[in-house]
């Protein structure tokens, strides 16, 4: 029979990042794991901090029937008064109420759920490249089209010149990542003011989605609450790289009370979950949340394999984007074409990502969320895909 | 800014079911639990297995990065090779590999994405009426036109001749749920397989999809294993009911081996999961399927509450379909209009779900997934109700 040949082909071809990760799994099965440097992926390599063990133990001696039951489908009261209070502790006192939060099952179903509720058929959304390839997916998913603009060549902040060019009356939205993934910049305020700026001189609304899964995971850098910058965003969140808890799906989405279109948005949120099939946060992990919601994320390992990757490339002469936040170090590929680059790394056991699928030539990503030995003993390959270029 | 006004209208109009769960927390807030007696929700009343917590309490002592990572976008192949050889062990050799399964977050999950990966805008999907009302959502939200087709008015089971006259051209799909939600009636293999009869009669194929979470909560009967009557089967599942964990996310959309559309619906699931942002299923929960599988759904307690339901209302003279599975009592309105019934039932508080919201007037569901006291308590107000209409 004739299948739906979209969700055919989104099925048929893997994401890239998620291939070349298959190819590693394959690669260290072959050759033994130690002989191949897989930096494919975004699995954090820190464990969940052990408040998170605990807390399970402690829930499961509640009664079965109240901790694995239906919750409301925006999550439990107690869990959302909880991260409210967090957030207003953290961002100020009109961060959050329990009821502007819907919890989700993690930061992908945040993302495609507020586009379902903002976005009508034909509608244009605008994603800074590079970004992270699934973003088209989802946007084109409603029917709207993704349209891509470069950050700045430099700094890889937002270029608000190309940013106020590609806006057109279709434009429903701009998804903004940061620290994002896969450049590992920071928005400064002023570059955030400065995109706020645009939006606001539109002749439309224009909504801000803040995709910020890496708001923990930074080196020094402070990242701004967009909120208080821009007053049309919608904040998506997830659990899985603060807590190390990516298999678990759990996030939420937060519409602040600021947003002028609160209202309205609060029911559409809960309407596309619905929609789309989510009834519910995976339980347990809500009370999980309650327990942990201040826990500190143990930045320390992926600082200290920062360190050792950028002063071991620094010293081979690589070029990179010094990363402020996330676990992504961007390298510039020592040919213009970051998949003739990549097919020589790989011969070397070397797997970084290609830019291309991030929407932008000439570089690839390297995920440093891997054991400090894989980093160092990598060292040896980057010295030999340095010298094929000599 | 213009909001998605489908998005909006499912978030702002709850469903009925959820409404008047709603109404009945704040109900027994007012006067005390005991004195109310809410049979609207199917949240099951019976506590998970003590295997599951056994279950969890050793997951969680392995390594956190290797129990929450990201798994497969369809789960855990240990886990999917163990389910497969319990179906397999279940319903023949052939019901299932490893890699016929994909893990979802629970029945709504499984069946919006199968809805997605099978459809184009513009296709019919037909329901067997009374049915559960999501359905009615899901179809809707792939652009698609929800048919319902009314059971037959004595048995409940599928009426051929009224499906057969329902198909058009642009039929996609039927969906069956048995053992049924709202009435607990199980179709027989005899009924099945007139169903099929009218499918394969078609002149184009038509997808069947199995939606079986109450498949463990019979009593006596047998639920047939509809892949092995109709081809064109796709399985939908979900550990909600048999190991009551409705809160936690957990289920799986099957594609039968036998199914000839097998090899392109493989990757329209996968591909329909990731564009909706279903990363994949809970990973802590994967683990627990793994050990729990095949542990006993105790219906004990089901059996006694509907043997007193059904009992205690025969005696006042309700008439009711005799449920074979589920927990769910389909009783006949006293009056034809099934609203003006609930707001007299309401007003004795008695608390069911009116059948207008299942796609067929005149009837209430009566949730038995309730403490056995509610049952035992109620029967004075449904005596009061029965005098109501004397």
């Amino acid at each position: 029979m004739e299948l739906n040949q979209k969700m055919y082909a989104y099925g048929a071809s893997k994401s890239s990042i998620r291939e070349i990760a298959a190819y590693g799994s394959a690669r260290k099965a072959e050759i033994g794991a130690e002989n191949v440097y897989d930096f494919s992926l975004g699995n954090p390599s820190i464990p969940s901090p052990d408040a998170v063990r605990q807390s399970i133990e402690r829930t499961i001696q509640l009664p079965p029937v109240k901790v694995h039951s239906y919750t409301p489908a925006n999550g439990l009261p107690f869990v959302r008064e909880k991260l409210a209070s967090s957030l207003c502790r953290r961002f100020g006192e009109n961060a959050a109420n329990a009821g502007d939060l819907y919890l989700t099952c993690g930061a992908a179903a945040s993302i495609s759920i507020s586009l379902h509720a903002i976005t009508n058929p034909g509608d244009e959304v605008i994603v800074i490249a590079p970004y992270f390839p699934e973003y088209r997916v989802w946007i084109e998913t409603c029917g709207c089209t993704c349209v891509e603009v470069l950050a700045d060549a430099d700094t890889f902040q937002i270029d608000t010149k190309a940013l106020a060019a590609a806006i057109t009356p279709r434009t429903k939205a701009v998804i903004v990542n940061s620290p994002n993934n896969p450049v590992g910049t920071v928005y400064s305020a002023e570059n955030l003011a400065a995109t706020a700026e645009v939006l606001r001189s539109c002749d439309h609304d224009i909504a801000l989605i803040a995709d910020e899964p890496y708001r923990e995971i930074t080196y020094g850098a402070v990242v701004p609450w967009i909120p208080s910058i821009y007053e049309r965003t919608i904040v998506c969140y997830s659990y899985s790289k603060s807590l190390s808890l990516p298999g678990e799906r759990i996030g939420w989405v937060l519409v602040p009370p600021t947003n002028p279109d609160h209202d309205p948005l609060i029911p559409a949120v809960a309407g596309a979950g619905r929609a789309l099939g989510f009834v519910c946060a995976p339980a347990l992990f809500q009370y999980v949340l309650a327990d942990c919601v201040d826990e500190p994320t143990n930045v320390d390992a992926y600082a200290k394999n920062r360190e050792a990757l950028t002063k071991g490339l620094s010293e081979l002469g690589y070029t990179y984007i010094e990363p402020q936040g996330a676990f992504y170090l961007w390298v510039k590929a020592l040919e213009p074409d970051a998949n003739a680059f990549f097919e020589r790394a790989k011969s070397l056991e070397l797997l970084p990502v290609p830019s291309d699928s991030f929407g932008c030539p000439g570089w690839v990503r390297v995920g440093y969320c891997v054991s400090y030995e894989t980093i160092v003993n990598s060292m040896p390959a980057w010295k030999k895909l340095k010298e094929l270029y000599a």
